[in-house]
């Protein structure tokens, strides 16, 4: 199995994450993410883009510390790192929170409404 | 006399200040006119850096909205637009100055003791 890096809560840095929420699509994906707050497949999660746009999304967020990325068999699941990322940045994921509503995929939409049910 | 573009409060966009603060060397310019608190010199400033090298990404700072460029005569000034940042984007001013010391150059350092005497 493809052993996926995440850089340790201490490595983070804060000019990599900006870098990787510089990309409209990225921060786009960040905001669904903390939208629906649990992990999310990468399947549904990136329907609306060309897979090798959104797995290459995927490697950006996860090098830079933003999200991490569990394999499970041929799947793929991704989560934001909230509470390393509030511990180190405090204020970094509410100021992306609060910077507008994500504009949710179909299956995201699906998700978000069955967490809220 | 060039006129220097500025985006209006409400059309500075969060991707765009990310990606200005993503490079280490702007991220170390604005940490350094957050710790001095007032206009600098560029002169002043950038005299670490390339001239050339300074001047881009002044205007990549200028133009995402971090930075305001006022020009006198021969000189320019520069500024954080810290009320206009605190308003739309509540934090990211405080994470940028809490994130590190800035490594200030000797000019900014001297600016920065005068200013504090």
């Amino acid at each position: 199995m493809r052993v996926l890096l995440h850089p340790a809560e201490d490595e983070i840095r804060l000019e990599n994450l900006f870098h990787a929420l510089s990309d409209p699509a990225r921060l786009e994906v960040v905001r669904t993410l903390i939208a629906l707050g649990s992990e999310q497949s990468c399947n549904s999660l990136g329907e609306a883009m060309a897979k090798s746009t959104f797995s290459h999304h995927l490697k950006v967020l996860r090098e830079s510390g933003v999200t991490r990325t569990r394999v499970s068999g041929t799947h793929r699941y991704v989560t934001v790192r909230s509470d390393e990322l509030n511990r180190r940045f405090p204020g970094l994921l509410d100021l992306v929170e609060r910077s507008g509503p994500p504009t949710l995929t179909e299956a995201a939409a699906a998700a978000l409404s069955a967490a809220r049910a």
